[in-house]
């Protein structure tokens, strides 16, 4: 069996910086037509200097590849001015707002939504789309569903803002989507497998560790359908999120699955189980280029139904990396990109 | 502030076989009268000679301290002429259930209740106290409470049959516990100060991990008050469950919270500041000593609100161990034990 995908876009991706930016901006070039990156490093990427030269950074660990990092900044409160200046930098895609402290450096993120109203409105006028990490801070299992409110505030607020709901996880935000059409969201691969049971059920797996954790069967369940059945609002985001392993096999363990470098197979073997091939095209590109005017770098990237190894580890520039599905023996892979 | 507690009981520990067994068990005798002692062994301790073997094995462990080891059977069939021999042992104090498969080595646990009746029918006419590891196989957050109709069912078949629910995490179970005065119940020290948030709300938190994972606030209310309340059918049992630490942070972390060393400061504190001192004696010995008719070793254990350092490990025959509370200036400490 075969699939081929015209430029698979990663609408969430996490590049980090330095030696893992080196090692890991590859692995998503070698697969994806482009991906839009997200801003929070140390400190976060929340000027156009910043931004600027992160994408440059990006390009350098690129050596070349035929892709296109699609560039965000993290949210704070922007001048017309300062948003105006950053829509003039190439790659340039939108704005993510995390709420302060909820996901890894996100520190320095929102802590009043009223508060940053000028700037939303700024952005729907100037047509910059709006990406929302969208949790609470209660408790771990209700974070997703308590923001919702939130979500749908924006959305009557900003009626003419595009608005994404990052890394949905919940029957709750797919049910929501369908209430406002300026709502869109991300749907990873791990979301789309695993609940928590995956994660701590049995042994616990630090490496299936994320945030938004993964919630319940039920919940799984939804996301699937809405990406199965190619819902015109739901867009493949990996939200790949490497660590070293030192930071993942520790006593404190960070928050993130580093799947990039396998998404697309993930991806095949799933709709190709459900009987859904027809719809993946639509999941990991069409619907984002329609959403948003996108014409990303033309690729070709062909999966089979032929097994791959899936190494234990990424390692280079002394960094050691563990991705999803890490010793497998994996019923699927890329088995040739034409650009 | 000073709090004396005679012969404190820890009615559900871990102490382990082998180099970890020479580890912990000096560490819960020097602060606990007796502990009842879980058979999960590999293979379980499941026949009088290996729970004679065990006992001794545990005695040597010891080193003369002046502490009593309750010895457990893991669950299975048993004829009464086995049950009775148990009964012989010096120590012996009742059996095990584990459902098969939810928690470190329960593989060779039970399967279907119906077929284990006659054992029961007979535990109950002995007076052989039944212990249960209560969780289903379903999603990790539900397990305790879809567990409770198989609980309701034990309790009403088998109404002489003294049935401790171990470990309890949630308001459900507690709320049972009051429908029946056959059932009594364990609850541990992390049980009663954390949440599922502790654990994975921010980073990953191996060494917090356990099963029955913590639940939600409301769930942790719920057994803090009955505890703290001094309710008679409620014991501590730490639950002290260590593993080395290449099992804890690594990729498939094992359940368990190694909180021996520090339990009894711990309560203290917890009953310190929720001005509950007065029931400590009960839910630490007094209850468990008049359900059972238990005459534990005197012991008188001297509390005061004296910081100690905790241990960030306890290292000893090639084991390596964290406790609870690892690095902390702990603001209680044991300062006098009287034998």
């Amino acid at each position: 069996m075969e699939i081929t995908l015209t430029s698979p876009l990663d609408m969430h991706l996490h590049v980090r910086d330095g030696e893992m930016l080196q090692l890991v901006a590859p692995l998503s070039a070698r697969d994806f037509a482009a991906a839009v990156i997200m801003p929070n490093l140390v400190p976060p990427v929340a000027d156009e200097q910043a931004l600027r030269a992160y994408a440059e950074r990006i390009q350098t660990a690129l050596c070349g590849a035929h892709f296109a990092p699609l560039m965000t900044l993290f949210f704070r409160n922007y001048s017309e001015a300062e948003l105006r200046a950053a829509q003039n930098i190439p790659g340039f895609f939108g704005v993510k707002l995390y709420p302060a402290g909820v996901t890894t450096n996100s520190d320095d993120g929102v802590r009043s939504l009223q508060a940053v109203e000028p700037t939303l409105r700024c952005m729907e006028i100037l047509g910059i789309p709006l990406l929302v990490h969208g949790e609470s801070h209660g408790f771990v299992m209700d974070r997703e569903a308590q923001f919702l409110p939130m979500y749908r505030h924006l959305a009557e607020q900003f009626p003419k803002l595009s608005i994404c709901m990052e890394h949905i996880t919940t029957a709750a935000a797919v049910r929501l989507l369908d209430e406002y059409e300026n709502l869109c969201a991300t749907i990873t691969l791990h979301h789309l497998e695993l609940t928590l049971d995956d994660v701590l059920g049995g042994a616990l797996k630090p490496h299936l560790f994320c945030k938004p954790v993964a919630k319940r069967a039920e919940d799984r369940e939804a996301l699937l359908q809405a990406a199965l059945s190619g819902h015109p609002r739901v867009m493949f985001g990996s939200d790949s999120a490497p660590h070293p392993i030192h930071k993942k096999e520790c006593s404190g363990c960070a928050a993130g699955v580093f799947s990039a470098p396998v998404a697309l197979p993930g991806l095949a073997r799933l709709f190709a189980e459900h009987h859904a091939t027809d719809h993946l095209q639509a999941f990991v590109s069409d619907n984002a280029c329609r959403r948003y005017g996108l014409t990303p770098p033309a690729k070709k990237v062909v999966l089979r139904d032929t097994p791959m190894q899936v190494p234990t580890h990424y390692r280079s520039f002394g960094q050691s990396v563990v991705p999803l599905y890490a010793g497998e023996e994996f019923p699927w892979s890329v088995c040739a990109v034409q650009e």
